[in-house]
């Protein structure tokens, strides 16, 4: 394994590869002689330096792209906190495979390649309420199959997540990291009744009491709070990280998943993006912990990527405009009066 | 001419088709069975209901997307209310022409026709500061060009503009039918500086009190305080409610340009959607009057039809997700518990 200890993972968020300011400046200032008012592409600007940067390429490219889907399955499912029963991790998986989700059809338009990773499905974690969700050799293979799944080749990388009961464990992993208790992180996930989201309050602050040893650990808690498909995220996020891929992260859980990374380390998230704010109650709250503006506000809450995958479209368009529109020289078209 | 007065306007208003209630409620239907949570992919959903709706298709279609660029110039622009000369927008309508703005690049990644439509550019409207910026018939004029640009075999429409000192024509258009004024509505444009700031926010004022004798009356503000451009974006959108295709409005100088048409009938935009919410200060403010709800938020400012281009890929995904996606039936995915 490439991890074969917690402090493994501490050792390699302490020795992040950083971005290439070289490209970036030479993007930044391609940007400023395209034909239009400096600035007036917005974040399309920002894209496409940020590609820049963390490609360390002047002109990024987005040959290969890549929408990877983690799922896994979680123990707190039987605490009656979802909306859905736990087979649903599972059928959608073959959904995903058959083509009929929603993720294909947006990774198909955005011209990307679609992976899907169920990682141990028959194998769901421990009801953190009680026990740790995993152990440490379980929560490493996950990060670790999470690493490997990442092409080395690739110019951008969409991570999202399919898994029954995970968004109470992406509120239970924010609330563990950054306090507030179940009330500020728990939402409503796939679209659970006022019971159900009352147990998932109940399982989140039940489960904050039995591990208040750890709380505000990243790496105690990312194992025995977490989730397998949310280690695979934060596996994958480090191998891009290595390999110099930028990447777009989805909404509450995929965002939830790296939160640890960002706690060993502030700097940790600077190759991701968020791709939308989901409408999942906690996510807005997370990505202002995180210092993340999402590229996209439709209010989403389906996961498996979408929300990433749809701002894979707005990193296209950003490349277009940054490789194909003229300078003002080029065009003949005048500055500015000042 | 399709409309030979201001009262043929105003009777077309009064008369304009509704969408098709069957093919939107169809199309609703089939959104809840598809392999998500009911509402959970948020906008995508509500897009595909309102391309159903204004098609008149259960199964919209996006084979024909047109995105038209009008261009006007401006006598305001004599009072030193822009960061650039006028000469621009008859060079940026030569960069458009050759291939080379954001536009051209954004309209080809979204699959759509690009039309460029300049409007009688050696002839800018008088300033209105001191007279009407056009009479009658040049307006109305105006409308017909832009009426006619419009493909009846279009499946949806995306309409913006280019013209120099077109942020004051168009802040004009809502302090004269919004109230509030130049304080409310002149921003920075391309990007003003604090003096140009000041001169916009003058000859506002100024005209307000000039043609204080018709401010509220849209079919007298939009010829004495409008815009070739914007009367020619007027046009079109009533010509894409008359042949049932839906339209994506750009930022506030094309939002601005369809104001006064929502003034006579408050139903008048309810075939357009906001493509983005621009950077540009009073946009949002616009926005809300209007009661639309931007589809982006990307911090552009340029016009141009880009903010209403990119939205189109934003349809596209709304259109793949609700064709290509399996319903639950399909997939053999387990509904909610409850």
């Amino acid at each position: 394994m490439l991890f074969d200890s917690l402090d493994d993972i501490r050792a390699f968020c302490r020795d992040l590869p950083a971005g290439d300011a070289r490209a970036a400046a030479s993007a930044a200032n391609r940007q400023q002689n395209l034909t239009k008012p400096p600035g007036s592409l917005g974040r399309l600007e920002e894209l496409a330096i940020w590609l820049a940067q963390w490609q360390g390429r002047e002109s990024p490219r987005l040959d290969r792209v890549t929408v990877t889907v983690f799922a896994g399955n979680h123990g707190v499912a039987a605490r009656g906190v979802s909306a859905y029963p736990p087979a649903v991790t599972e059928q959608m998986v073959a959904n995903f495979t058959a083509g009929g989700a929603a993720i294909n059809q947006i990774a198909g338009l955005a011209g990307a390649d679609l992976h899907v990773v169920p990682i141990e499905l028959a194998r769901p974690t421990h009801d953190f309420t009680v026990a740790a969700a995993m152990d440490t050799d379980e929560f490493l293979t996950a990060v670790d199959i999470g690493y490997r799944t990442v092409p080395e080749d690739c110019d951008l990388l969409a991570v999202g997540e399919m898994g029954i009961a995970n968004t109470t464990t992406a509120a239970m992993l924010c609330a563990a990291l950054l306090g507030g208790g179940a009330v500020r992180w728990a939402g409503r996930g796939t679209g659970v009744d006022d019971e159900g989201l009352a147990r998932k309050r109940t399982a989140i602050d039940a489960a904050l009491a039995f591990h208040r040893g750890i709380l505000g650990n990243p790496l105690a808690v990312a194992p025995a709070l977490g989730g397998r498909e949310l280690a695979g995220i934060a596996g994958a996020v480090l191998a891009a990280r290595r390999h110099h891929i930028p990447v777009l992260l989805d909404g509450f859980v995929a965002t939830s998943a790296v939160l640890p990374l960002a706690r060993l380390d502030p700097g940790a998230l600077n190759h991701c993006r968020a791709g939308h704010v989901s409408a999942e109650a906690g996510h807005r709250e997370l990505l202002r912990e995180l210092g993340l503006k999402a590229l996209l506000d439709l209010d989403m809450r389906l996961g498996e990527a979408s929300g990433a995958g749809l701002a894979i479209l707005l990193a296209r368009a950003a490349l277009v405009c940054h490789a194909g529109m003229a300078t003002f020289a080029e065009a003949g078209v005048s500055g500015t009066d000042g």
